[in-house]
């Protein structure tokens, strides 16, 4: 396009977007244009009624009934079987319990075990050297028990790592720093190739972009089982809108399901959790993944999150919301280069879709000089000023760069807001408010 | 007491109970008598309106800004003080995170690593055969991956099992299916004098009982460290009132805190989180125990628990409250005693009150014959229909047998309430109405 995009352009993409009714199931803050449903996702508007029902009904009332009459205790299985849809998964395979880094702890131990039978002389796991760094030290963690060692590459590097020395290779499907996205189904094939399990962190990606950990149809008639993963991990807090800290959920192929223990093996993974035997007797399939008791008001909420799937899935499903998100990151790439020239801004989302999660990561060069730095951090300090919430993330002084990153959520970002997000950035920028001394401190954000 | 008990001296106590005003900081439900306290508090009155503060306003309109502005990232941390003071250990020693099973599987690793450092030859865990049984099954996981051997003993044998293998003694406190109470500095002492670590679980203590996992004052002086334990677990969703699955906790003698990694070494226990790097780093002390991100709405609710315990301070704190529980069970098996006679009931809870924690167990015999077994399970369901909420816990056919349980939190239940239970047990053993079909139906009760 050689015209420049106005915002009327854009307003008239939300009158167009037939997706746009989504929005109305959530509560945005007055005033905030929020970039950063990557992080935490925002409150579905039944998430207020749903947790008074919970607290004030099913504990308050129904106290310890509810256990069985409320149905707590299969919430685990309930909302991952709302979950496993998202993720080309099948009824039955998801569970959704304690966290994310706990998840990958299950089945990266699982992982092992299954190497240390069918291939002990394969030592090496490998993962990205940008992954989330929690996933890195669950594995630094296991190698340390275990005898294995982590070997952290650059994504360009992945292949070449995949030595016949390799027992798993543990990726995050979407990374968080730059929101560049893995061929999912090829690089397992490859990891698969090469002797090696192959386990997904679908942190970015869950309820972002189509995510297919089985092969089915064609792609499986062609490539059986090959580019079928064997286990993955995931978030319930960012883009499935569950609130802070909701629980996340994992994912075993059934051929490893029953396979092992993983070693958090706790009462609520037991064949028969109330009969109260001392010894453990894995109940069979996915619920082997559970341990102890979840912490059932947030479990709950998780629950109003996965209804905007549902809504969603009346208007075109994950494939329409996949389209909006590209069509949202592209518009955003697009007004930053017509719009920011000449601030150093750079872009470090990769432009092919393929490659692209739902996020777009800009970085910039250290050219302010003195305290600032690059200026990222003070840039997304002085638009989070502004209520345009995205987030930073440093660079590692070599090739990481710091980052400005936005995520944009399509079941409720707009094309306007994009529209507005670039424009105060380009004020940021060009009255250089960002060098505020306010702006210049650097403490934790998430 | 020759005279037998009347309502009316019931009454007369909750008159003259100067803790009897807390009870107005709860919503029990009408018309039910709630023994139950050890599998699930009742609702503190400001949990409604806490969980609508989190999820509408630090949620909804916090959104990712919480995390620092509400205090959601130092939320573990800050409940862990609360808690502290009720098990008898210092500030910054506890976080609240987690479930029990998962705590326990740190704990019990860390305790490993530091047995296999300093005594590579011990290579036993003790514990009890009635232990609750995840603790058991945490323990099977980790000896199976670490090669040492879990050995189950009844509780009169514990001190003949301490012998030079013993690596780690791991009971819990209070017994879940009994109520029987350890001497926790002296099985603490005996254990540290065979040379084993001692781990303790807290479920069914903290909050319920006065609890001193380290020794101090004269005690310290007289032993040193030798009454103090290692690590300690403890349940935030039982006397503590925090919710359903409400975070747990977990307590590590600061001697041993900072010797290693437990395995679940996630971001929120790194020194620096958000420095993302791709390297490990335990941050200083217990929040090295720490892994993943937490529920948060449920954590907030633990809060509201807690100032249970806080208003109870100024009334006489854990010593009140423990006074109160002992009046209160000793009631209740006064009572059963002298109203339910000739009904086959048997009284499994130790009378010893050093012996005992804050629940009484009865057993029946199996005398009714037919599918009704001990009768066990139907006369507890005929008493929850008639709002009389206890539990029940199946025994193994063996020395361990069919369990009637009522827990009596001293923050909430009166004497009248006692008075009441007893009745309607009297009621239903007389009637025989425990016999009818719909109380035959055997199904999960937690």
């Amino acid at each position: 396009m050689s015209t420049p995009l106005t915002l009327n352009d854009c307003r008239a993409r939300d009158a167009a977007d037939t997706l746009r009714p989504l929005r109305d199931l959530f509560d945005i803050p007055e005033g905030v244009i929020y970039l950063d449903g990557n992080s935490l996702g925002v409150m579905p508007k039944t998430a207020a009624a749903r947790a008074a029902e919970v607290v004030t009904q099913e504990w308050g009332q129904g106290l310890n009934r509810s256990w069985n009459t409320a149905g707590w205790f299969s919430m685990p299985q309930r909302l991952g079987n709302r979950i496993a849809p998202l993720i080309g998964a099948d009824a039955d395979e998801v569970v959704a319990t304690d966290s994310t880094s706990i998840n990958l702890f299950k089945v990266l131990s699982a992982a092992l075990s299954i190497t240390a039978q069918d291939a002990p002389e394969r030592k090496l796991i490998v993962s990205e050297r940008s992954n989330f760094p929690t996933d890195l030290y669950i594995a630094e963690g296991l190698c340390k028990e275990r005898g294995y060692t982590l070997k952290l590459v650059e994504p360009e590097e992945i292949a070449a790592a995949l030595t016949a020395d390799v027992a798993v290779l543990m990726l995050t499907h979407v990374n968080y720093r730059t929101g560049a996205m893995h061929d999912m189904p090829a690089v397992t094939a490859a990891a698969h190739a090469a002797g090696a399990l192959m386990i997904w962190d679908l942190a970015h990606s869950a309820g972002a972009v189509p995510v297919t950990l089985k092969a089915s149809g064609a792609d499986f008639k062609e490539s059986g089982s090959s580019k079928s993963a064997d286990f993955a991990v995931g978030c319930g807090y960012k883009y499935l809108n569950g609130g802070p800290g909701a629980p996340a959920f994992v994912w075993v192929h059934p051929k490893h399901a029953d396979r092992f223990w993983q070693p958090l093996a706790g009462w609520w993974g037991h064949a028969a959790p109330f009969a109260f035997t001392p010894d453990y007797q894995p109940a069979p399939g996915i619920t082997r993944y559970l341990c102890g008791t979840q912490p059932i008001v947030s479990m709950s909420l998780l629950g109003c999150g996965l209804d905007g799937f549902e809504a969603a899935e009346k208007l075109g499903g994950m494939a329409a919301l996949r389209a909006k998100s590209l069509a949202l990151t592209d518009l955003f790439i697009q007004l930053v280069e017509e719009r920011c020239q000449g601030y150093g801004l750079g872009l470090a989302t990769p432009r092919d879709h393929a490659q692209r999660g739902s996020q777009v990561c800009l970085t910039r060069e250290h050219a302010a000089g003195g305290d600032l730095g690059s200026g990222a951090f003070a840039i997304v300090q002085a638009l989070i000023a502004r209520g345009v919430i995205g987030d930073y993330r440093a660079g590692d002084g070599g090739i990481h760069k710091d980052i400005l990153r936005f995520g944009f959520t399509p079941l409720y970002i707009g094309f306007e807001d994009v529209w507005n997000a670039v424009e105060h950035l380009r004020q940021v920028l060009e009255s250089g408010e960002w060098q505020k001394p306010e702006f210049n401190r650097k403490h934790a954000v998430t």
